[in-house]
Order: structure tokens, then C-alpha cells, then sequence
């Protein structure tokens, strides 16, 4: 495709992505396709022919929309808030057009040093002293991943560089909670450690934060039985209940041997507002951070941001360097590819670049002040309601957690009932929300922070619910 | 930022675009700027104000442009093709503009199952049998390391489930060469085999491919001194000379208990080509195979392919099922959480999608065999040369590896004389190329595949080498 053709078929596909987010709303929110329909739209050999960007943008209407669950609809409720602000779609599109190569400083240095100031940018907007030094990663579960590995290095003394996790001796022990996200498990059993030697801490039976006495008997018992405490995660915003593990404890548990690890994949944006810092207070003291601002902040997804204090120690774990990739100025510049697992880096930093500068940061924190007062504002009409209207957990940020059990039904009728209201809410299209399970029980979680989500769409949503609860089974 | 708005700035941004492509010829390939002056034009602090599309721009053109090293430039010879087909850069415009998730079948069922598609494609289209299903990760790196995590567990029967690779009694040795890419060892030291346990088997001296004899013996002497082999890591076009690894001799050496992995990063593309696919002949007996469309084939970073036949093992060593993503239709449809390390994915299939149909796979083969005809054609003039030009191994696919070595040079003199002159053609603007070591000894690597590159840009890279040679230190 020439750069003439680019330009006109270019302007055709924006215009595309203009019509089809002023019209999210007129859509279902849940895709309302089968398992295969959408592979069925498509020739199961590749094309031979050469086709032109109408035939393209037909089969985004015809395949590709129909089969696509509007994260971006007003009335989305489900999982996390996965805001794609068109600010940073502009961004990205900036990266892709550009064509830059992220393997080197070399390769494109306005990639490695945009990316280290953006990093600082948000570094500063949530709160962060300038002990912290970031580098955009694709995901928490990649950020997470990564920071367990340096934890594992630092327990051994760099082992990798010798007969690796299989030549220690001494078990390594991961901490978290069982609210944690399913990544950190993952983690642990991708980085070695093993199911046998992850601990879900007990938490507040209340709160769901971590208690910080049992992770100190847990360490203990572990110590005595010649097992060594390597790694705690903390989830700062769980992933089900939005809890905040006490990040100030847990560091004072920890000591200087533990690294802790803390993630805040969703709820770090919380942390552009002052106000609710005081929730992951403590932080300083840990040893990496990650939080996503492609979710509730709105820079499109792939942008996870990972945090360290000690970049040298995490530059020995990461580190690569043939011969071909070797310049000049190594010894003065930032190298990304020491910092994580990927050598080949796309130009991610433009899109945080573009949505902090064409959007606003004032924007961005009123948008997010806007979603906590819906949410306590949800949470008391769900308090206020009574006919079985319950709120199993305290209301930290944006996620309301909800379940419904008239008097006289027993938990187990309450699990199929709460499991099949929300399934009728989500089939109907008009709304979508993620039930999950709390203590062994089903329950629905009311994830608000769309960004085009305001208070009428929360009543309707509350109607919805009150409609599918009484509706016949 | 509203559609509308969108709107607007992004028929600005596509311009941009198009206007930049257009004149990527007319810039220094090497991107002119020293360490810190990227950052340096920009504020050290986030702005409040809010900007337009026009600002941005023009810090594009201020900043991120001149700290650009241009690899779509035709007189890129360096690392290797990283073509960003216009085509694609509209796919993954479709992709961000769309605003999908992956996160699971259900966040977004084209999302999977476009991908599921594309990746069958693609298997077509290198000619693998319909035993493999595809996945798309950010980078070979990733795949490697995937790839070396699952040959993990197989060889310890799940360890992950139980105590971990640190339970492990029997060290666990990862088989490559000193030809392949810096990531298999990366991958190896992440996994947790450490540096004791990679073996770099050798190599023919004139192909730089395994020498299958020297897998089977340094096999035997761990099995004999009680370590179990556990993966290969075989290349298919290594990064330095574009060797390829013998597959078949090595599936036959591995047997069924170690995990054969083909890392065919960049090389994997000629396999559009049937002339070409003899280089990797046995693949079909391997347990996984990598290959970046991002690279040769053109469709834009990030977009690595990996292939398995097992992938119900792979699944149990990836899966990850927490309440809150669980389905009614899980069982009958593919989770790609599954498959990788992240769990959240970009719709990354559209841009394969646009790229094939948009360009044509006729156009992308008579393209890839331009630039093997070019490689050839350089070959020859470097061999007809005389004057102290060396080709310092075989031509397989387009990369052409030489040095400059008059007679009465020593072997020092002449490494410290090819850096000099590479350095000087880089230095130029006028055209880059990578300078790397093999055996110990430096030359330049004449990387050839850029879209844009025609037989008359290697002619001048030609004259540019002639002169620097030449060039007064």
C-alpha cells in the first residue's frame, strides 16, 4: 500500500471509528454470537485476490462488530472499566504510522526516552517519589511475572547465572491473598516456584485485605521449616472486591529480604487523586509497582506500568546484550530490553503521551471523581433497598459488590438465583456485569468507570437488576 | 476527546502519516541525536494544559522524528526487516478504533476467533500441516520463553503443580547454539534452567547450523552424568548469518522426551516461499514453532506467531480460570489466556487480516523474492570484488555477512578498520548497517528486506561501503 493509497483509505477507517463510537450505545453490550459464528464468516483459506478498504470495512460491520462485547458502552459494567480513549487510539495510531523499532536506544531513541519521561509524567500524577524509575509493559500478568522473577534472583543470589531455580536447595515461598488476581498464582508457577509454595494469607474477614499478622506466622512457619520467604504480592484493588492489602504492614513483615511486590492493576489510577493515596499508603517502602492505565484511566490497552527502585539489580535479571545490538553510547542511555522479557518494543509511551495531552489530566481526575460518587451512590441505593439486597463488600473505589437472597432462600438457591439474574441482564444487551464468586458464593460485581457512563446509566442499570431479579427463572 | 473531535484530528494524523511515509527517503536513516537530547525537549513535569492534534504534531516532527532511526528507509541494511506495511498500520487502527478486549472468549469472540482464523492462514501460507493451531504473542522472545516453560514442565511431569521447578532433583538442560538469538538463553535463564544447563552445541564451521552428532553426544554426557534433557532450541535462520539449523536431524537426536522448539523469527517468512521451505525441513516433528510477521513479512510489531500440536498441555501449564471470567460456552470454544503469559490481549489478528487483504500475499511473495534476488546479486559483487572483501558465510535468504580484510591486515587491525568503516556509513545518514562479531572477528551484516529497498539502494549501499573502506581513519 503506497502512502497515497494509505491517506484515503486511512481517512475512510476514521471515519469509521467515528461512527461506530457515537453509535456503541445503540449496540448490545454483550456480543450476542455463538461459539464458531464468527470463524464461520470467514473463508477458511487465505484470500488470493487483493481487496480494497470498503470490503474491509464491510467485514468489520458484517464480523467483526457483531462479535465484539462493548467494553466501551455506557452500560458496561462488566469485569473493569477498559476505557480506549480515542486521544490515545490517536497515539497508537502515531506509533504504528511512525514505524519505529524498540530493540536497542539506537534502534529509536525518541521511543526509550519519550517512554522514560512519560513514565515520569505518571509517576509524578500518582504520587510516587523519584526513588521510582518505570517502563510500560504489555500487562499486570506480564508485570507481575517479571517482578517474580527478580524476586526469585534476589532470594538466590542471581542462581541463573549457575545452576539456576533447580540447583537451590532452599524452597522459595510467594505470598498473597486468595483475592489476589489469578496472574500472581500464574506467576509463581510460571517463574518455578511451585503450587506447594504459594501462600494465600489469610485475610480480614470483612475487608478482604490481607492480615498482617498471619503473613508474619506464615513466614515464621516457613523459616522453621527451612523454607525461605522470597516474594509478597500485594493487591492494591483486588480483583474481585477492590481490596487494599495494608501495604505499610506488609513491607514492615517483609523486611529487606522479601521483595514486595505491589500490584495495582486497576485501581492505581485511583491514585491520580490525592485523596486516595491514603489506601496504598506505605508503597514507598516496596520494591516494584505495577498499575494498568489501560483500564479505568483510558489508555488503550496494551499499557501496563512497572515500577522499580533498584533498576540496576532488575538490569542483571533482564539483561541482554549481543554483539550486533552493541553501540556506542550504551553506557549513557536507558536500554528497555534489560528491563523486562521482550527485545522488540513498540513506541507505546505515544499513546500515554497523546491522552495526557489531548485530554488533560483535569479531565481525566474529574472523570474518575465522577465514577466514586456513582458508586457510593449505587452502594447506598443498594443498602437503602432491603428485599434481599445485599452488599457483601466495602465500597473502595468504583466496584460495587452485590447479591441478592430474599428471606427464606438458602445460600445454595441464592447462587442460582444471583447466577441467573445476571445472566438475564447480560442476554437481554441492554447491560452487562461479571458475577463472580466471594467466599465460596456467587455474587455480581458492578465494575463502573466507562468513561461514557454517567448517573442515568447507573439507575438504569439498578432498574435492570430489580426487573431481572423479580423476572420468572 | 468526542468522535467528532476524533474525527478531525485523526484525518490530520493520517495525513501526517502519509506525508512522513512519503519522504522517509529524504531523512538520515541513524537517527542524528545524542543521549538525553530527546528527552531534554521535553517538560520534566505533566502538563495541565490541554493541547490540540496540531501540537502534537508538531512535537512529532520536533521530537519523536529526528529520534528516529528510520527502518523503513530504504537504505536500511541494519538488525533486520522491520517492515510496518501501510496496510497493517490500518489494522491495528481498526483494532485500537474498535476498543475490544481479550480477556476471554466472551470479552470479545472475534477477537479470538479472527485470530484463531488468521493464524490458520498463515499455517497455510508457510506450508505447515493442520496438526499445529497458532497463537499470536508480542515477540519471538516471549515465544521462546513460552515455548521453554511448557518443554519445563513437560520434562518434570507438571512440577509447577506440586513444588516447583526447586523440587526438581534432576537438572533440566536446554540445548541451542551460540548462533541463536540472545532470547534463547534469556528465555533459558528465566525459566529457571540457569547458565550451567544451556549448552551451546556446536556448529559446522562453514554453515553455522547444529551439528546434529555434537546435539547427540552433549546429550549423552548429561544423561550420563545424570541431568535430563528437557528442550532444543532450534534456528531457523540464527541472527548473525541466517544459519539454519538441521530440524530434521535434530527432532530424531531429541526424540519424544525433549521439547523441540523452531525459533524462525525473522527467517520464518521465506516459508511464503515453497522454494524456500526446504531449509526447514522435519519441522513437522517439533513441538512448537515461532515466526514474526513483524519483521520481513511486514505486518507491524507487535505480532509473533507460535504453533503448537499439544495444546492441550500448553493450556494446562498456562491456564489461568478465575470465577469471574467462567462461561457458559468455555468448553466449546478457545481461551487464549490459555496459551501465553498475559491475559489481557489486543485485537492483534485485524492486522494480518488487512495486510493480506489489503496488500495480497502474491505482492508480499514477489516482494520477498526481490530481496533474495538482491541478496544474490550483493553476494556477487562482494565475491567478484577482490581488494580485502570477504563474504564471511553463506547467502541463505537475504542477509549477506562480510568484512573487509585487505591483504597485509591483521586479524585485530581489521576488526578495529570494519567497526571504523561501518561506523562511518552509519554516521553518514546515508545508509546503516549492523556490525557483529562471528568467531570472535567483526563484520557487517547487510540486512536486506526493507519494502522500499530496490536493487538500485543496494547498488549505492555498495558504492557507500567502497567509499568508506577507502575513507581516511
Amino acid at each position: 500500500m503506497t502512502p497515497e493509497e494509505f491517506r484515503v483509505a486511512g481517512h475512510a477507517l476514521i471515519d469509521w471509528i467515528a461512527d461506530h463510537r457515537s453509535t456503541v450505545r445503540d449496540r448490545p453490550v454483550l456480543a450476542a454470537v455463538g461459539p464458531g459464528e464468527v470463524k464461520g464468516g470467514l473463508p477458511s483459506t487465505p484470500p488470493t485476490a487483493v481487496d480494497d478498504i470498503d470490503a474491509l470495512i464491510a467485514d468489520l460491520d458484517r464480523v467483526v462488530v457483531p462479535g465484539t462485547t462493548m467494553v466501551q458502552h455506557p452500560m458496561h459494567f462488566g469485569w473493569f472499566p477498559s476505557n480506549a480513549s480515542l486521544s490515545s487510539v490517536l497515539g497508537d495510531l502515531a506509533s504504528s504510522g511512525l514505524g519505529g523499532l524498540g530493540i536497542s536506544w539506537e534502534s529509536c531513541p525518541s521511543l526509550t526516552e519519550v517512554e522514560e519521561v512519560m513514565c515520569d509524567w505518571m509517576r509524578q500524577l500518582v504520587g510516587l517519589s523519584d526513588s521510582w524509575r518505570g517502563v510500560i509493559s504489555d500487562t499486570a500478568s506480564t508485570s507481575t511475572l517479571t517482578a517474580l522473577l527478580i524476586a526469585r534472583e534476589r532470594a538466590t543470589g542471581l542462581s541463573q547465572n549457575e545452576g539456576g531455580l533447580q540447583s537451590v536447595g532452599e524452597p522459595l515461598v510467594v505470598y498473597t491473598t486468595a483475592q489476589a488476581h489469578s496472574s500472581v498464582a500464574k506467576g509463581a508457577l510460571l517463574a518455578g516456584y511451585g503450587w506447594d509454595n504459594i501462600r494465600e494469607v489469610a485475610v480480614d474477614p470483612t475487608t478482604y485485605a490481607m492480615d498482617p499478622v498471619a503473613l508474619e506466622t506464615a513466614m515464621a512457619a516457613d523459616r522453621a521449616a527451612g523454607r525461605r520467604p522470597a516474594a509478597v504480592v500485594v493487591s492494591s484493588g483486588s480483583t474481585g472486591v477492590v481490596a487494599f492489602d495494608p501495604v505499610a504492614d506488609v513491607v514492615e513483615v517483609a523486611g529487606d529480604d522479601v521483595w514486595v511486590h505491589v500490584d495495582a492493576a486497576m485501581a492505581g489510577a485511583a491514585m491520580i487523586l490525592p485523596e486516595c493515596r491514603h489506601l496504598w499508603a506505605g508503597v514507598e517502602q516496596a520494591d516494584s509497582v505495577s498499575w494498568n492505565p489501560h483500564k479505568w484511566f483510558g489508555t488503550i490497552l496494551d499499557c501496563s506500568l512497572l515500577y522499580f527502585r533498584d533498576v540496576d539489580f532488575v538490569n542483571r535479571v533482564m539483561s541482554t546484550n549481543p554483539s550486533y545490538l552493541q553501540s556506542a553510547v550504551d553506557g549513557d542511555v536507558t536500554q528497555y530490553r534489560d528491563w523486562g522479557i521482550p527485545l522488540g518494543r513498540r513506541f507505546r509511551a505515544l499513546k500515554l503521551w497523546f491522552h495526557l495531552r489531548l485530554d488533560g489530566i483535569e479531565a481525566i481526575q474529574t472523570r474518575l471523581r465522577r465514577d466514586l460518587a456513582n458508586a457510593q451512590w449505587f452502594a447506598d441505593l443498594v443498602d437503602e433497598a432491603g428485599s434481599g439486597w445485599q452488599r457483601v463488600a466495602p465500597v473502595r473505589l468504583q466496584t460495587v459488590c452485590v447479591r441478592h437472597q430474599p428471606d427464606g432462600m438458602t445460600d445454595d438457591e441464592a447462587d442460582a438465583h444471583n447466577l441467573a439474574w445476571v445472566r438475564r441482564v447480560n442476554a437481554s444487551g441492554a447491560a452487562f456485569l461479571s458475577p463472580s464468586q466471594l467466599d465460596g458464593r456467587w455474587m455480581a460485581r458492578v465494575s463502573i468507570g466507562v468513561e461514557s457512563t454517567e448517573r442515568s446509566d447507573v439507575a438504569a442499570l439498578w432498574q435492570l437488576m430489580n426487573d431481572a431479579v423479580a423476572a420468572p427463572a
